[in-house]
């Protein structure tokens, strides 16, 4: 099955096409990169020389329609909201990496991401792809809202304690850190390399546009508006996320229990590995890999839970989890072409 | 005068003897290490070649008390323990980096620490340095408990708010991240480069010996019991520590007020430096100095105030807090020998 | 078919089962770690956490022989002089990736290594794993000694223009660089995060073990006795090696006439990938894949060709050249199970 | 004595800053940037905060000299072309940190700088300030071209074997290792964190601008046309450069004759250590200061030379070079104001 990428210079669309060599029923198709058509993909990204001789092309819906069976989205916010659109005209499977049709609302959306939302038929038809929740709307679906990066390490770690009525809702605090790879390729100050390296630094406080994503997965998942603190760091390292997320839980509750009822929700999802009681998971315990790794610890002394919870952000938390779709999608294997080991040290 | 360093091979002794270098009124004394006593100390630290020509010496409370007028522990815990006494009865001015004497309970730090605490009359002599706080005890004090890294930071980070009666006492969160020079030069896979370099790891969850000893802070400066969650975490740098403090306001407060109030709060302390509105500290900005840096966000969504608090552990986390502390007790200029400014980039 | 792995705690056994589970006709079978028998593979390595579920065994050669059809040695030096041979003389092929049978002289090995060499007769025995150069004898071997990480990049890197008649063999001057990875997983002060971080370090000057390995195969592939200058630093990144090789040129000769010669000499050889001219690749390039990238320059001043070539010091400088070794002894494809595209960014 | 610093928003500016503000007999004065004039620094710079509240001012060469009586120019080359001549026509000292004024060949900077050379009469006028070489000529000098920080570690390293008669000068061949700060504060995707953490990557073969400034000051001091072979490489770090040099001997020396004969050269230089036989430093080692530390290796099997010369780029291969040739200029002790302690680690 042929997969075309659009926004192929960006990092996400370079993930997926390490994913898409290793995937034994998709082979990458057309790709996309209207600032660079023309040009040899290679010449962008060398460590692609005689693996992938693909030259780039512009944008034209019909065409990669035609020549495809599934899109993958990877271009900037913004710019998703009107390509979206005239693939998903054509009939063809929409994958969108991008955050631009996440939010179901379109207030919203103008509120955090300061530009105009998509079109509300769109959004509509847009089904959010946290594939170990939304598993049977993924399946018959047109259009993936894959969801962000943060939203994903977030909400795997949260919903089985949230969904318990162990936890006090309005207690949630989310303590994010991120590697610079998030950025993504756009040159910044804050990513230069003498400007992060041997440095730690907090951003966009109450600000950060995930935070609507992840009130609006909390609350369609516990029935009840759930308001979130959440900080983001960014950490001298180009791949990882960790989140640190605390909760009040209502009663006495131990580790042990937290544990074995996390165990239980996941028992079914490959990707996500619980760790035994006193073991926390690091981020390069997953890096090149599709897994979410998850700790607990009940403090007895405060009675809050705190969740470790960490992906690798390029691939659960965005082009792994959008051929974890593209796999829910067709019936195939969740975890098809997406068993690499992760890459240690 | 002559400062003696015992402890010579440690990040600490070393940090210790580049400020005590820089500072007109000390210098470097005797440098006591056991484990390389008769050795020159550049052969460890070749940094110092043509620097420091010193002969590392065996530990002779008597000899070091003659030869010097004020002594910097930077041992290990367990040890500071039995080697601060001895010097304490010589007379000389005893100043110790380790968190031996730093919690008055012999009990709670038997419980933390794993082994036996300090002799009761000398932990009752013991003055807990954090400058900022305590400048009248320190100044007569005979023996400093030199406040660890995470305390420092969280303690300068919260104590104005906690002080202030617009906080909810019982919702304190610190989520801390140091740098990795904070384990110490000691040999450990934690600290092995190619398992924490591209890595962020949390570690000793509900059981870091620090937690005691900001409780025991924040209990002396509101007169209450304070229970807090803490959490730490390795990230793949040399030095910095960053601590993400929440705390739930009690009333409607901004963002603006809370600015004034920290600026206030330290107007007389040249050492913590409060952001405008709107900006956040990394650890870079401090990096080498002994600034505490502190930017401040009160969230109207949730009322809940995010303090970040940076610092320079092997700085204002030890050995520059330990000079600042000698400049107190000696009626120096607190910022004597410690006006550098932070090495950018 | 099952592959046992000694020395199973270590990179290299590591990158092994990595690269084993993406092999088509591959599995994991024994895995032996002698110090650690008995336990979970996954507590020494969390990142295997439901995926290698092996329990560690003690080394016994007639049972690995029984139940496994290929031995990989993963072993350090010293310690496959001595487990090597219990295998082969079971009739099992085996991979060793330690140093111990790469120099055909006892004596040379004793020189460098500074302990006992193997015995004549299995050193007699051992093919030399080169993959590029050595096909045929490692199709028929039963002992393969798997190159060393810096004499890969190296060789490669050097051989084309040795074989030429264009170069001054008196010349030679590799000036090599390695992520910290390659030092292994024991510890070490030269491995200490604090020490190597923000560090650049040379080391062994003209004492590299590797140096014998590489004139060995320079003279072997000349036919003239090769005495180079080798210099080997540490550089703060976990992966990656690169050489920077200096010869000079008999004749005048162009960047472009020394490129297509090593296009022309590599066009069968899908690992080695020469750069256009003007193009140098760097060590990101190549990260988790078995590729060995090259790029050359001629310099028109001093009649002088430099030479960068980078790999993966774990996969084309250890597991994956092991690997690419038993895909040519079992007349697989010789890309099988190493199509994986680098890991960038 | 008032120093100007124009180009104020640069690393070098910062850095001049940073070392200005621990001399006794410097301070501030005015700080240009055109870009950001208007603005305060610590906008710029936040570690700067409450240490320098200086407002940064547009280019007025009269003004400047009136209000200061040093002018350091850390502008990019083909800025300070136009801008020194104004400053040194007002009369005040200047020392230029960028390579306008490095190369007397009109004809060879615009060979290697690719835009036109500034006017021959400045350009005969400027002294290069190699401080350890050309201390005479700096003391008398009113225009200092500040060396680059390739050719000051090159050059320290090379000149006492070079003068000394023992060595092949056609047989030069430099790897030189820069860390990414050298880069400057403006964005490139070569200084994208993501894309160079974690990488090692050769540039600008044979195409250094920093070549000819090498050959000329080795012609400068042997008397005879030198022709180098020099790569640069960036390693994933901010600070530090290290060459790794590369020389014949024409007769049999040994590494004790060579270290002696370095040890002789430098006895009276302070910034220049030796490192003893057998030992070599390591960037970190001079990290922060304006130390160059040297080591060297006599191979006996090739009769060839190893050369290892670090510094930190930002001193003593910019700001702190500049502040020595101030300190040469005012006959103060060529220390003053250099003498902290490298950071480490």
């Amino acid at each position: 099955m042929r997969a075309a990428i659009i926004g192929g210079t960006g990092y996400g669309a370079i993930e997926l096409i390490r994913l898409i060599q290793n995937h034994p029923h998709l082979e990458v198709g057309t790709v996309v990169s209207n600032s660079q058509a023309g040009s040899d993909f290679s010449d962008s990204y060398p460590h692609l020389s005689n693996i992938v001789n693909q030259t780039l092309e512009k944008f034209d819906a019909k065409k990669i329609s035609r020549e495809n069976e599934i899109v993958f989205l990877a271009t900037p916010s913004g710019v998703s909201s009107s390509l979206a659109p005239q693939l998903v005209d054509t009939g063809i499977k929409v994958i969108d990496l991008s955050g631009d049709f996440r939010l179901r609302s379109q207030n919203e959306y103008e509120t955090w991401y300061k530009h105009p939302a998509p079109d509300e038929q769109y959004l509509s038809r847009a089904v959010y792809g946290l594939s170990e929740i939304y598993e049977e709307e993924i399946r018959g679906a047109s259009l993936i809202a894959n969801p962000g990066c943060y939203p994903t390490a977030t909400s795997l770690g949260l919903l089985p304690i949230l969904k318990s009525n162990l936890a006090d809702l309005k207690s949630i605090i989310i303590d994010a850190k991120s590697g610079v790879s998030g950025a993504g390729r756009g040159l910044s100050l804050t990513a230069h390399y003498a400007e992060i390296n041997e440095n730690l630094k907090a951003y966009k406080l109450g600000a950060h546009q995930h935070i609507p994503e992840i009130e609006q997965v909390l609350k369609d998942e516990t029935g009840r508006m759930v308001t979130i603190s959440f900080t983001t760091h960014l950490i001298p390292m180009t791949r990882g996320i960790m989140i640190t997320a605390y909760v009040n839980l209502l009663g006495k509750t131990s580790t042990n229990e937290v544990n074995e009822l996390y165990k239980q929700f996941y028992e079914n999802h490959p990707f996500v590995r619980v760790r035994p009681v006193g073991a926390y998971p690091s981020t390069k315990e997953v890096s090149g890999s599709n897994y979410c790794d998850i700790g607990l610890h009940v403090d007895p002394r405060t009675n809050r839970l705190t969740i470790i919870s960490v992906i690798d952000n390029l691939v659960k938390g965005a082009a792994g989890q959008a051929i974890q779709n593209a796999n829910i999608m067709n019936n195939w294997d969740v975890r098809t072409g997406l068993n690499s080991i992760p890459m240690y040290p």
